[in-house]
């Protein structure tokens, strides 16, 4: 190809009905006129009309880095023209920046190698590269999706390369930001109500006392050592597959082609992506995936724990451990004021149940690689983007509609402590073992509180004020004793 | 409400624009003018925009059949007037015909009884039926989403109960029949192939031999038996939580509504649906639904067995087992020929896959019930729904693009045949099991063929083709000895 | 064998220290002179000592039924004479009666296939015999493991015919009388308790009443219905693979064998155990096993929410729901009295997610069959047995410790029903809904009860008597309305 | 006490027969007179008879460290007298190091927060200790299991605290250095064979070439991945509750207990613990449990991939890929030379199954905690020990008896290289893109070797050996292009 061509403004989409003729290996077949994709897509399109479930759109825009990173790789090693790549990056940031969404309708439930999204893309920025370079879409002139798009790749290398980009770039930046705000949110409280004392429970039954701030900081440790194991799982997804080819050898792809398009989409993303030191292994397994899934699980894991106490601490208003108000957004029944039901926490336990399922068929999928491949990627990338968009767009709403909106029923919160004979453990130093417990045996005997049966017993009312202090009985802090 | 509405032919559609003002008992709501939804729906569409999961449309559709026969079981008490109950079933059969589809916008992410969906449908029937008979869309007039459409329900009654009407429809009408075609299909190949023999494989080594048509026959065996399975779970979704209402004591509703709904929606769907003997069981548990996910990922067990079978079998061409040429869809590589891979088999081992980690995430929500209420509802809903889904299509497209374009590598299987050496247990009943070892190790050592090392060692030809015939170690059939 | 050899009455036990030699096909092993087993047992010792699951013991026991069942069958085919299918059911029976379990020493982490443990069966059964006949233990005459105990089987139809034995065993034997009896149990308390109004909880919080009866009703009926749905494993469970011998086809069982032997051991164990239709799915899949875990997993959802149920309403003494005392079996602290720790309720929890943890892991091993045979059987059966046991055991425990014990806490079940304004319900269509309202809300506003909130707004006494009667709002019965 | 009592060298064991009374603050109680154990031992081997599960010994005897540290930090603090602090550390030696391990026979399923196990080793400690002063066992004197062995310490601390320790220590002792001889082995075969050039397969079809060596640095690399992710949970398991005592304030714990004995468990153990930074987070969740669980799960998905391959690359032998042959550690079949049954990597796949299932169980487990605790303790560290064990020990058994003794085929890797068409790739840059498919049709079609097909379509010799050299297409080295 001695042509140059030269690049038109020529906005998206193409003017044209009914269909036309693309071809590929197998031969012609006819596509919709007005979409950009290609023979192959159309293919899989009548062959994987599975479910409802199409390849999450975040990875077909994040296949616009990938692409666009192999197009100057080409460009600077002399592999690609100047024009031919300046029309294939402009086409990948389209893809990338949303634009021809509309471009990518196939399934999940597809070939294993993700190679029909694969062939999705370079079909569709090939397209759209011809038309930008005023050339006859479907044509394959003067770019063609195999030679220019997807050179030096493999579907075998390029799928799992953007399976890692947009799950790093998702966690990064999606999910991330929303567990850390939902982590601010849950420590605001906790400060806020740092010396709040309010009975403990261990078992489900009445314990010794701690404040409700110290109960609200237990929450957010747990999310920010979630989060922490959940960044650990990046540095695995940083590392690239690209360069491995069709078996890891990296044939037909030219020599260092790895690590300059590691290092072009690092660039392109300003994150640390570098190439894999084994790229067998980086095409035979997807294990750095499965312990993305096990970091988003992690999160889930906690995530159900603090919703359910919420829901619970929340429960009542009068036949419930009411200690909490959860906001009311929506009508919890027409004639029951105070029937506030804890939806966003029911939402957030549903979600964390998902993530779990979501995880178990990541792991399976991740346990069944053979040979030089595993061919379940769609159904790995599928589960762990879903994962992580329900747990961030779930966070923001819990935190926006449950957790920042909750107030304490300091009345409850009271009670609990004066009614409890738990406290009784305080009592104990003073009077003794024996008598604290006679005393405790009596309060449930008769019903009575703490307070009168240790009156009652004979404890004059200074002491029992000056020993049996709640607040003395929470510490000093977070860290125990 | 002594006045009389005349139903007009009205079609679908509200022709206005911008918002109109709906209301529910927490005040007024703004809510898109062109749609049918109300107060409630708008509120939860606030709050509950989590991810992109819309509660499944065949559920919102059934929903249709539900508060249709409500509708006529109050007509029929004379609860409700016949104006109005015809208004409300003309609107039912247009969410059950799917008319109404884009006024379900509703997420999976909401509340854990689908108490907003229960709204969503209420409010939809009523502005619809509003609007059929000359009302204002909004005013609640003539037709109230709760009193007139809602009548004899509560949401935690006919959520459930639609759970199970269209869990039923969905396995008998959309899966069922695949499966039983996909059965077909391959009893039929195990017909054809009935007499060709094969060598057995054991532990993945070469064993002793049986025919393709005994090999098929398994498979197909081993879906009827997880059809059989499945169908069993279906007396448990045929029984309805309708008239438990609130807590499961019927509160509200009149005597009779359970069996009487039931009944009627028995009649509206042709199923044996029947009222559940313990409304106490059917609204704090859902556990036909985890039964019903247990049926499909039976089928989804013995799916993985026989995929992962075919392309074993299908592998090669040169350097695999070779015996099965599965149909080709699409391009394996461009320029390697006999690369067919089996992307059907990939794509139907990713959705067995897909459906073990659903039912993973149904059974730990199933287990997840609280006193009067399971509120993990729409998880277990959605993911039995997807997995229904996805196995019907892909046992439909399975069979289509991969059984039954299958055929048999004669050549291969004959030469498997003739170079094992393990037909040489039939040769031990003529020669002694000691020397009959003897040739076969020799054959393994010499690299010669059974036949080669058996001549080489003194056997005749006579007596070898007596003895060795691998017809005659196949038995008579498929039940063994 | 011309031979006829007496039996004699020796007691079980070897007379021997130090090793013997014993013989396989791969030569000489030495093996600990005091036990029965022989050279195959042995190889398998060394080469997997991988953790300390050894083969459930009644999956042995039940190898002993098996190869008695065989022994017959050949007696009565006269492939075996008298004296040597006598010696072997002897030794098969002493094997069923566990007087050898010391004699079966493997591990689950074995071959998929079971051969070891069938060969282990095989000897040590071999060795009984030849020692009952007088013969030289090792010598494997007269009594051969292989020709003789093994005669017209293979491991690969053996062991899944006695995996199918045991599980419907104990499930029938074992399990299913736990359960029966604790369904008695809580049928029993709901009977008693059918009349005592409770206030019911939705979403956790507050709702309409029920009584204590109808809440437990739905437990029981959960276990029902889980029961139900176990035994329809059973049928599966029945058909035994038995005479499929190496691939399915029968190739070295007599003709006849398959019906003849699953008759036998129908006969031995009085159930009605018949051959599998196909042998091919009898032996390349483990699906019966895998519906047989999702029935144990249908218990253990079941078991979860009953059991989570229990604690919470018996979280208290002072500070939880307290409508339960559950007996006190342990000391739940040393000075806080009526803290009555929910023990049995955490046991069975952990169970429930023990099986549900089992069930993946059966599911999983069972879609992971290749070709003729899966090979995953021992973790199946391990797992299924393991689930079987603890749940057994824990339905017994909870049952004797926990349910049985129970009792009311009958002050603080009246006292919630008075606290509770969402019996407001019932006043409204005395006092209109507006009205209703009203009074519910300044109720939760005052802190008022629902009696003083109404007598306050003007309701008089004796209306307020007559509508607000929670013993009304109960229905009558387990069916709602 | 302000008696001293000296400690004497009395060996282990009680001479005694029948039963001694001990009590607990529910009274007396018989115990077997010749164990150490006491009163809440007891009561819970009689609530909590439950399977065979015994609690994991290394869980027990990792108590005695927790103790032993308890004390010394006591003594030190001058809170223990020295005499009764040797006596302490004594017996907690004697548990550390296996002595008293038939003193701890509680079951798994007993109550959620672990708590009979703690007393469990405060009544053995206490005993013995006894014992060891010359004092009456039973009598609590002069050391008390509460007051003594247990100060500072509350069961819902020190149960998690042990958790994490015998966790770490296992993690690292036990598994660790099994992964890592692992990984030599693989290692090493990959170098060895690191120019034997095979075809690679992709989709389980025939691909381009690549080494062996090559594919096993692959399984090297994925396990050396894993394992860095496993030891990335163990600072989160290095985090030990204890100091936090029944609900995280550290009630009745000394100030700077918490620091003190995490320093003194990390002196004993040569580990580096620390104290937990958030008590309530440490005692409601057990994240890095679950957090371990997943690093355990991840080392599983790459085995069962590992020996996967190994079973397929090892199948024939004259009917499978026969690539590997496997060491014959057992008869695979007494007639059948060559039949060696890949046992080895079988149990490894079922080991693998096994720990996603217990992972399963563990996460599901982690998720439910509630307010102050979360009562699965004993179901997560069981799974958790049990994961470790048999993969440690599966690991050194594959090692040892599958992958040193694993071999090549070079014959039949030959004749692949030599069969595949595949390697058509090669020529197309000389003889054009369409000549080198026809030439690839052609072999296919006439079933020619390429080389065959190449020289009849007009390819000279000297060009095909030239270009069509497997050897130059498998790249340099690892990391691809």
């Amino acid at each position: 190809m001695n042509d140059t061509f030269m690049m038109h403004d020529t906005p998206i989409g193409i003017n044209a009905t009914g269909t036309r003729v693309e071809t590929d290996s197998m031969g012609k077949i006819k596509v919709p006129a007005q979409h950009y994709w290609g023979a192959q897509t159309q293919r899989s399109l009548v062959h994987f009309s599975i479910g409802r479930d199409i390849m999450p759109i975040e990875l077909c825009r994040a296949y616009g880095i990938v692409k666009k990173a192999a197009a100057l790789v080409n460009l600077a090693d002399g592999r690609l023209p100047k024009w031919k790549a300046d029309a294939i990056i402009r086409a990948s940031d389209e893809v990338t920046e949303g634009k021809l969404d509309s471009e990518f309708p196939l399934f999940v439930w597809q070939t294993g190698s993700g190679t029909q999204t694969n062939m999705n893309a370079n079909e569709v920025i090939a397209n759209r590269a011809i038309q930008l370079l005023g050339g006859e879409i479907g044509s394959k002139k003067p770019v063609h999706p195999n030679d220019d798009v997807n050179m030096g790749q493999s579907s075998n290398d390029s799928f799992p390369t953007t399976m890692h980009v947009v799950t790093l770039l998702e966690i990064e930046n999606t999910l991330v930001p929303q567990i850390e705000e939902l982590i601010a949110a849950i420590r605001s409280k906790s400060d806020q109500w740092m010396d709040v004392v309010k009975i403990g429970r261990t078992h489900l039954q009445d314990a010794v006392p701690l404040t409700v701030g110290q109960e609200w900081s237990g929450w957010a440790q747990q999310l920010e050592d979630a989060l922490d194991a959940l960044k650990a799982s990046i540095p695995g997804l940083a590392q690239l597959a690209a360069g491995g080819t069709a078996v890891g050898t990296g044939l037909n792809a030219p020599p260092g082609f790895s690590k300059a398009i590691a290092a072009k989409i690092a660039e392109l993303t300003g994150k640390p992506f570098i190439t894999a030191p084994n790229k067998f292994a980086a095409l035979g397994g997807l294990d750095a995936m499965v312990r993305a899934s096990a970091g988003l699980r992690g999160l889930a894991v906690a995530l159900m724990k603090i919703a359910n106490d919420m829901r619970w601490l929340g429960s009542g208003p009068r036949c419930g451990l009411g200690e909490l108000h959860l906001p009311e957004n929506e009508p919890g029944s027409s004639i029951m004021p105070g029937k506030v039901n804890p939806t966003q926490c029911e939402a957030m336990v549903m979600i964390a149940t998902q993530v779990m399922g979501n995880d178990t068929a990541v792991a399976f999928a991740g346990a069944q690689g053979n040979l030089e491949l595993n061919v379940m990627r769609p159904v790995i990338v599928a589960n762990v983007l879903h994962a992580i968009r329900i747990l961030a767009d779930g966070c923001h709403n819990f935190r926006v509609f449950s957790v920042e909106g909750t107030t304490l029923d300091k009345k409850n919160l009271q009670k609990y402590i004066e009614d409890s004979v738990m406290l009784v453990t305080a009592l104990s130093p003073a009077v003794g073992y024996d008598k604290a417990a006679a005393i405790a045996h009596r309060a449930m005997e008769k019903g009575e509180t703490l307070r009168e049966a240790a009156l009652a017993s004979g404890v004059d009312e200074e002491t029992f004020n000056k020993y049996v202090d709640p607040k003395k009985m929470v510490g000093k802090g977070l860290a125990g004793a």
